[in-house]
Formats: structure tokens, sequence, C-alpha cells
């Protein structure tokens, strides 16, 4: 079996080896010629076997846009391209829509697991039609992690579904995040009586409620900087946190921790808060309260 | 008619203005002489007509616990302690209990007003006995501002209810100055388009939904400064948004924007967040991404 | 001077008698004929002295669009277009930019007042050019309330910052009157020592912080129906919020307090909630804690 | 070796199971005969080896209280008592200082794993000396979930530290939870492209970024009943997470998250809400926005 694979950046790279690893021909392309296997699309067209698979793991929006449109030019009816980067699900629908005339087949892919997942797998949620999904299966069993298929892949529904379920998951992820780092605060706040913060996090990962892989993260985070002496608290966020607050609203779906741990990522790049200025003059002009002056 | 005022400082002294504009005897008392009428609390009971009352205005927690404690020693049965100051409600009952045993009344008082209430007037929000406050009635005229008394005045309930209605009004406050906060960023942020921030809330101060007193004090905060270029964004917090939280924790009453409020102080005063620190050690470890440095 | 004015709802119906009030010649035009002064646009534009001035007052969206589709087609160069809708800012750029190559201006209105406007007069921001807006400027001063222009009417700024400073206005109104009924739940919930809460309410319209018009409307409103026993607590919400939180999120603001507000609406409206069967059935899988079952 | 646990219930029982299977004798005492091993603590005293080391597994507060108090009357110096309960960590503080002028040594134990400890282990987070906690090591060894000591045990610090940590780890806990029925709620809304909710929580157990144990449980309790027709979304809480938010406010540490997931189950439990009546009966007041009317 071979495959396309477009965009070899950090996670398209890992991506290749681990299909490579599972006996998938894999020919990549980039738009640096250094790391590309072939030197174009049309190059790339004409290495795989008809009907061809080709998938797409390059940055959301405008790129993701191109790569589909020049695609469609190179393949032919019966194709299907794989988009597994972190497009917002209403392109899939715009993507599914244009190919359609031309016979080309359209699948969504959310893929997780960051530079892990070489090693562990990538969690994989999909959406598109089922027959598209079959076909496509031992590129999914590559990629997916050991164990059984379905705690690891999923066909979540229709086109948009697979990064719509992606979205949500890194949703869930910024509050997941944000939930441990208001709980290290806590500890780390209470050092007449705390004596070992990273200990504690330590001793999470076996028997308690709140285990899971962020934590055990975290776990080696704290072990290499154990006060986070070399950290700035400055975060930044994504697209699907952000398209995440925006469906909620659309669907008037309340995610009141999933917005919080946005905005947490907002404050955190803030030199200073246009709005806790506004806050600190009010209290000056009703009570008296100094402010600080900037110099 | 004759009142003993205890505490003299910002507030206090304004106080004692008003009320001795409204021709009442006012004997004041502050641990700095250089303020103060009468040498110690004998003499300030000596100087007042039984049966007496004496309105406190000192700082909550220990002072007003020694104040309290030191009055019941100079006072006599039918006498009335006024708390004007921002003490807990749960301290207005211990202090009722322990001068009931001598047949000396107890009021808490809310007061609201800030260093404009020498001029407007103060809001007042007072509990105790029916009796109790129907014999302060003078100093309470005096002290609220001009028209009906019911706008300005209101028995709130048994003692403690006056400190809790403070309480509350605070709480209420915290989050009101925020949500003008988010507003003004909100403007400031869209520089592309909105060309006068001062100008719209200095609009809003008639015919709108969003008009009030902060508002018009958010307007002559912009009039100074309409940048705040000179003031920082840290913002100090008082006892009441606390106690606010923890009376809707203990009630189970769901306070998401005081709460929020109150979050976006404790926030505005760190130098950095070792919660945001956390999230970004965290990004790192799962996704690669760069954490900022600190040097 | 004479105007033309599109949609006689309750909102534009009012505007018109402010508007003749302030000896303004108004020619109304609704499609229900029954309310209308001419019979369609043609004859709206026909009985307008040229430069004409149309103020739109219709819902946002579609009947925005095609009244100003439709304007286009019976006005002439020099003519000018005011919304005076609910529209997105968004939307404002769009139609000024359709209207251009005709000649014919545009100026965004965001009109606040609600049902008291007819009485009150109506708070105005608005966005253009200056010379539109000081052509229309009889028509604001009628519609604004007595008292300095400034503070009842603001030229914000470009096309579209007349409707960005009503929705930021908006957003800013959900957070108020949340953190009031906050403080209502927390007083209501006190029985043991709280014995009037609309007294309370009351009491606070002089000389405190929190002194506000919405105070007021909330005293009204506690004085008809002090438990509110006749009111479910289910509230809708309308674009204006929601479209806060997507530009806060565009432009990474932190609105805790204003998403918590529509937060807080959406769960109103939930007869159960999805998010907190989930909790439940996952406190029942760990703790062994037991679940409400339905009937 | 031997123990005396005090405290028969749902986790009590579990836990003498599982340290009799790890080759512990365990003298149990509860208020109720039936299930007890002794008829008093006298009695439990007497079975045990001195110095003695007793459990006790008993509710938070004065039942906690008073076990302490009786254990002292039968306990001699040299024994060690560690409280396992859900105790506040500031219950600790009182309860180690009354059992020092007896020589009686105390230990406060957080432990996590419900009904799940009998056979996964319990995470344990101890504060106290660090020889009593040499002392106990068997109990804690053989209460422990399999594997590295450090990833299932810890001792956090001084006396009240280690219900501290299990206090921040229930903080935690409700924030994680609210995330993914956040995430479900987003899932679930979107019936049009979204047909595999299921299905979707149970493929992010491998290979994502949050995957946890919770997650886990959620996928057990959807396989039982995939739209939770059964269960209600009603949700208690208990002290740990109010306790989470005091702690917060009393040390200035923002959290975001932990306080919506508590406010999120006070709302889940109130048949209707005052708040939200108020805002309704704002919005009637000022837009005459029609209220939803009780029958």
């Amino acid at each position: 079996m071979n495959i396309g694979l477009i965009g070899l950046g950090k996670m398209g790279n890992n991506m290749r080896e681990r299909l490579r690893n599972a006996g998938i021909d894999v020919v990549g392309y980039d738009s640096n010629p250094a790391v590309s296997d072939v030197p174009d699309l049309a190059a790339l067209a004409a290495a795989l076997t008809a009907p061809r698979i080709v998938w797409a793991m390059v940055p959301a929006g405008k790129i993701t846009d191109s790569v589909v449109n020049d695609l469609s030019a190179v393949l032919e009816e019966g194709d299907l391209i794989i988009d597994g980067g972190n497009s917002r699900f209403t392109e899939d629908f715009k993507h599914a829509e244009e190919l359609a005339p031309k016979g080309i087949s359209f699948v969504d892919a959310g893929v997780s697991g960051g530079v892990w997942g070489l090693k562990n797998g990538y969690g994989l949620m999909v959406g598109g039609k089922k027959e598209d999904i079959e076909r496509a299966m031992p590129i999914f069993d590559a990629l997916r992690p050991e164990g059984p298929r379905e705690e690891g892949f999923v066909h979540v529904g229709e086109v948009g579904a697979g990064h719509y379920a992606k979205m949500v998951h890194n949703g869930i992820e910024y509050a997941l995040m944000q939930a441990y780092a208001e709980g290290y605060e806590l500890l780390d706040t209470k050092k007449d009586i705390i004596k070992d913060v990273t200990g504690t996090f330590k001793a999470w990962q076996r028997g308690t409620v709140v285990r899971s892989w962020l934590l055990e993260l975290l776990v080696l985070a704290l072990e290499e900087d154990p006060e986070f002496v070399d950290i700035e608290g400055y975060v930044e966020d994504s697209g699907e946190g952000r398209w995440t607050i925006e469906e909620a609203i659309a669907n008037a779906v309340p995610v009141p921790t999933i917005s919080a741990s946005i905005f947490a990522r907002f404050v955190s790049r803030q030199d200073d808060s246009p709005a806790m200025k506004a806050v600190a003059a009010l209290r000056n002009q009703f009570g008296g309260h100094a402010v600080k002056k900037n110099d």
C-alpha cells in the first residue's frame, strides 16, 4: 500500500516515519525540496497507485486551502484526500464540496498526540463516508496507538465531524491543563506546610482520581525544573480553543472552564492589563485608593 | 443631640464634618491625639448625654474588637454602639452578644460612598433592633444623602444584616467595575475603527442602559488620563469581596461574575503566574511548544 | 427638515413620535401597510427632500441587508442611509462598500434606551464620515436625551464603530445585570437575618457606589413582585452579547464576567444539563455516589 | 504487624480487606456492632501491640473530633493516630496539638481512589513527622497501588499537608470532570454531524492528550447509558471543593476553573435560579422583553 503525504514538518515527518515502520510506502512532498521525496504534486500523483490516498498535514487556513486546490488538479476521480491538519470543521464542508464534482473524496482527520505520536501512536478522530474511511483503514491502523482499534480511532460522523471532535478535544485539553495549573499554584503558595510539590504530583500518578497523561507530563516538567524558574508564565493559544468557544456560543452551550482557560492565557500574554488599569482608576476615583503609578 | 465618634481617619473625619453640618454635636476620639476631641474613651463617655450613642469607625477585626471591648468598660446600660466600619457580619453577632449582658445595645451599619460621602451623603444599611435604630435615626438622617429616606437608608434586618448587605454591595461593586473594565479593553483594543473611547463612555451617561455612578467616575478618570498611561493595572482587594465569595460558597449561591472580578484582581498583582508557568511547561512537554525563558 | 424611517415596530414607532415631537417631518415606511405612511420605498424617496436621509430601524441580518439593497435602488447620489438597528459591526463594512459606488453615504448608529427612549431619549453611538454625521445632527439631537450633547451622543469613529460600541455596551449590560442578580440571590438566601431585600436595593439608589439606572429598574421590578414568584428564571440572549464574546476571542481580550453572564443565560434555558448529567455519571462511577434517576 | 481501624463504612471496610490481604492484622471498630471486631475503643487499644497505630476513617468534623478525643483516652505515649478521613487541613493542626501533651503522634492522610481502591490501591498523601510516617510505612505500602512507592504515596510535609494536598486534588478533580462534561455537551449538541459520541470518548483513551482515568470512567458510564437518559443533571459537592475555593481566596490564588466547576454544581441543584429571575425581571423592565410566567 502507498500514500502521499504533504507537509513534512515536525508532525508530518514523524508520521511518515511511523507509516514506513508499519510497512506503508510513503511519498512525501514538502515545499522545502531538502526534505521532499518528489519535486511537485504532479510527481506525487504519478508515484501513487490509483485510486490514490493523499494525506495533507499542513497549517490550517490558506495553506490547506491551496493544497486541496492544487491536489484537485493532479488527482483523479476515485482518489481520496485526507486533511489531517488542524482545520476548522467548517472548512471541511467547503473542501468536500469543492472536490465532489471531480469525484474526489474527502475525509477529515483530527490527530492528537503531539511529539509523542511517533512512539505512542496518534489518537485519530475522522469524519466522512464509510467507504472512504474503510479504504484508508490501513493508514489509520498504522498511525493509531497499539491496542484495540476503538481505543485510539473513531469514525465520528459526517465530513467535519473529525475536526469538530478534535476541536472539542483541544477545548477540554485547555481546561484540564488549567485545572492542574490552579492546583499547582495552590500547593506552591502554601510553603509553610507543603514541602514537596513535585512529589505530590508524582504520587498522584497511581490510584488517584486525577491521574492522567497530562499529569505525567507535569511530573516530567517538574522534575526538570521544580520551581519553574526558567519558564515564564506566558502561554500561546491556537485556533481550536477559540473555535470551541465560538461553537459553544453558537450552540448555547455553557463552557465556563474552557473559556476561563483561554482567558487565563490571554492575560498571561499581557504586559499590563487595560481592564485592570480601568479598575484601578475607578477605585481611585470613588475611594481615593492609591494607584500604582507607572514610572 | 450628641454622639461619640471613634476613628477620625479619612472616613471618620468626613463623617464628623457632615454630622456637625447637620447640627449634631460630635465628640470625636482618635488614637492620634492631634485630631482627637477628647484624651480617652472615659472622657468621651463623660462628654455625652446618657443614654449615649457611640459610632465606631475603625478598621475591621482586632481594632474594632478592642474598641467595642474598651467602650463596654466606659458605657452604661441603655447606651448604644454603632459599628460603621467594614466588619464581617459574623463579628456583629459576637459583639452584640458580648454587650448584651451589660445592657448595651449594638447596631451594625454598612456605609457606602467613599470620599464622596461628605458632599453626597452616605448610603446606609443597618442591622439591629427597631428601637435602637429609631433612636439613632437623626444620626442616620444626617449622614444619608438628601432625598427620600428609603432611597439612601434601610433597616435591613437583625444584627449583622447591615454589614451583610454592605458585603453584598461590595461584591456587586467588584463585578460592576470589572464589567466596565472589560468593555473598556474591548473598545481600547479596536483602534482601527474606534477613535474616541473616552467620548463613548461619556456618551453613555444619559439614555443608555449602562448609565451609573461608576460610569460617571470612569469618565472622570478617562478625562484625566485617556489611555491610563500613568496607572498600573494593579488592583488591591479588601475583605468584603472575599467574604462575599465565602458566603456564596457557604450558601451554595453561584457567583461567577463576582468571583471572576476577584480573581482578575489577584492576577493583576502577580509578577508572574505560577499557574501559567505550569501551563507553559505542559505545552512544552506534549507539543514541543517553545516556552519563554526567564533571563 | 425631513427624514425617512423604515421599520415602525416598537422601537421605530417610538422614535417617529420623538422625532415628530422635535419638529422633524418623518415619512415612515413599514411592510405592514396599516402603520406605514407610504405604500413603498419609491414613494418614501419621492416624499423626501434631496439630499435625503433615511433611517433603517429593522431587524439585523437579512432584513437589514434587503432594506439597504432596496434603498440603494430608489436613493440617489448624495443621499445618506443610517442603520439604527442592532447590526453586527462587520455588516456595516459590507453595506458601506455596497453603497459607495452609487455615491450613497452610510452611517451606523447604536441606539440604547429600550422602551424608555421615547420619554428619556436614546443614547446614540455613531460611526461614519464626519460630514455625514454633521448633516444628520438635527436627527441625532432630536433622538438623544436632554442635556449636553456629549453625554448622550458620540461619534465613535469609522463606519462600524457605532455598532461596535453598542455591542460592547450590551456586553457590559449583560455583566451588570448578572452582578446585581448574584447580589440579589445572596441577599435572598440569607433569610435568617435579612428581612428587607427590596428595601435594601431601594436604599442603594442614593449615595452608594452601586447606584445605577439598572438598579432603579430592579427596584421597580421588586416593588411589583418582591419574591419574583411570577417570573421564571429563564433568560434569552440576543446577538450583541454573543458577538462581544466572539470579538473578545478574536482580539485576545479576557472577558470573564461578560462570558459568565451569557453562560448563566444559556444554563437558565436548559431543562436539564447534558454536562451536569456527565458529571453526575462520573461521580457515580468513581465514588459510587448516588445519582438522581429520571422517572 | 497490627493496626486499629476505626470506621468500617464503604471506604473503611474496603481498606480493612486490602490491609488484611497484605498480611496486616486489622482490629476494626465501628459504632455499628454488627461489623465491628471489638466492642469498644478500650478493647481496640487492648488488642493492639504498643506502640500502637490507629487509623481513623470516619466522617470529617464532629465525628472525627470525638474519635480523636476518645482515642486520646485509651491510647498511650508513643502511640500514633492517622486521620485518613476527609478532614479540613486546619483540623489537623488542632488534633496534633491536642494529642501532643499526651505524647500521642498524629499523621494526616489524604486518600484517593474511591470504590476502586480495594482493587487498584489508594493514592496516599500524608503529613506529619518523618519518624511517624516511617513507622507506618508498611500500612501505607499495603494500601497504596502496586508500582514504585513514589507514584502512589507522598510525604507532602508537616501535619496538615496531607489533607491540604487531598483538598487540592479534589479541587482539580472537580475542574477535570467539568472539562470533560463541557466537551460532552459540545459533542452531544452537534447531532447533525456527530454520530458517535460514546465512540469518540472511547477513542480518546489511547494516544490523545486528554487521556486519563476519569475519561475511562466516562466511557464506562456512556457505555451503560449513552444519552444519560436515566441520570438527572443534579450534582452534589462535598467539603473539599468548597475549602479549595476558600483557601484560594485566603491566599489570593486565582482558581477560575475550580470555582466554575463548583458553581455549575450549585446551579445544577436549583429548581429555579433566584439570580436568573432577577435578570429576567430586569430585561422586562428596560426592554419590555417578555418573561416566562410561572403557572
